[in-house]
């Protein structure tokens, strides 16, 4: 099925634009997991479990699982075991590299994992990002404006009369053939998701930066009252909500309670944006 | 030991200045390797018993190992392992991502599998690339002006009187505290080397783009006449200069014979430019 539609149906079945990020540290889990052979896969089916209903998706960044070598591999393949097939998962790996070398990339996140969508990063231009926009049945999240702090160091570059980001758009649209290519944006920057939103209300936006970064919320859903399609990704405030020596039980509660708190939120300012 | 002395030594002792690019697929070796339960270490530790002598080191580009996922990484481990300690290893992985994303690769790269350097992607700024930059015994190769076609969608564009690639440039050096950072530079960016290496003759580069991408080792020699630090990487034409249905000593003839016709030609380019 077609990315944007799964998604547009999963939104609004579930009633949420929520995407819970599975970064989920070995070392940040409460220990109650840390008796099982698989941790992290244990921690993410727990979540998984108890939130499909609520959310729109998981993203998963995958250097939380390479660092686990086979285990890691294991726990990426049962989480998205775990996963409804009509949710959508977004594997945040922020690959970019040429040919034959993102051809492999793409064969083992859309192929051997199945993940429906990735996040790539453009600095190596047309050829390092056309593999992954080449599949058609598949998403792909160009890193344009992003929340940390460094993204002033080149993504803020005036060039010319733009800004280098802006640049990264205006290319990665002339590249958009499958009408699969989207945008991760910071929910920090408000002002340009304002701008881009009005001029390209259509294009998919992937939004970090809400809950443990601290971004105001409110302002984040003003911005996005044009945008027809978008997923705000909470992960550290969902997923390590629950003290370090809860039970089963108040973890799964912690977590169940963070994301309705959270997707309320977002809905409740949602409405009132329109 | 200080990567910059180790790579010196290295270069000094083999008398050379290439690192074998080991970008291993599955699907292009020779059959010989078939019967083999993981063919990709065997192909490597031939390629590498074969070549120890006669080169600085290897780059692995982790995508074709990733699709391997468990085979993967008993490949990159067994791999690894096969290479003499005193030679340079090169983590391929072009890795772009936020303090804690940033850590836990530094965590897989450096710490599980003792790489002695890695590439990373400066899109995200200072915060992506701090976390690699702080291991003071590693080494980190920020990708400046890249050999392939898109280079010139992003990294050439003028930001003021510059170039994006040499705003990167400029604001990694600040970055550089403890001189372990060097640039990759396509083997076709002559003139940019030259000026590159004019103002930075200390700063140590990694250059890709000879052999398969075929382009002129002349000139490339000729502009690296100033670098004082420099390793050129050579994959494809040399790991598969044999043919698909060759004998293993056939394999190992035309391996060594592509390593030393090659590490020949920048030797006496190298003598004649100075």
């Amino acid at each position: 099925m077609n990315y944007n539609v799964k998604l547009k149906n999963i939104i609004s079945k579930n009633k949420s634009n929520l995407v819970i990020g599975l970064d989920s540290d070995l070392m940040k889990l409460p220990d109650l997991f840390l008796k099982y052979k698989n941790p992290v896969a244990v921690f993410n089916k727990l979540i998984i479990d108890n939130t499909k209903d609520i959310a729109a998706g998981y993203k998963l960044n995958v250097a939380f699982y390479e660092c686990l070598l086979e285990e890691g591999i294991i726990a990426i393949r049962h989480t998205l075991n775990f996963i409804p097939e009509e949710m959508i998962t977004i594997c945040d790996a922020k690959r970019g590299d040429i040919d034959n070398s993102a051809e492999m990339y793409a064969r083992t996140f859309f192929d051997e994992y199945n993940f429906d969508s990735i996040t790539v990063s453009p600095y190596m231009g047309e050829d390092s990002v056309a593999p992954f926009l080449g599949r058609k049945d598949k998403f792909v999240y160009i890193l344009a404006l992003t929340s940390n702090t460094g993204h002033s160091d080149f993504q803020k570059l005036k060039t010319g009369d733009r800004y280098l980001y802006e640049e990264v758009i205006q290319k990665s649209l002339e590249w958009n053939k499958h009408n699969n290519a989207g945008f991760v944006f910071g929910a920090n920057h408000t002002a340009e998701i304002i701008k881009f939103t009005d001029k390209n209300p259509g294009i998919s936006l992937l939004i970090p930066g809400i809950g443990a970064q601290s971004n105001d919320l409110k302002n984040l859903m003003n911005s996005l009252r044009l945008c027809e399609s978008y997923v705000i990704n909470s992960g550290r405030s969902i997923i390590y909500s629950a003290k370090k020596d809860c039970s089963e039980k108040e973890f799964i509660d912690s977590v169940r309670m963070s994301t309705i708190k959270l997707n309320d939120e977002i809905n409740n300012l949602k409405n009132a944006c329109r």
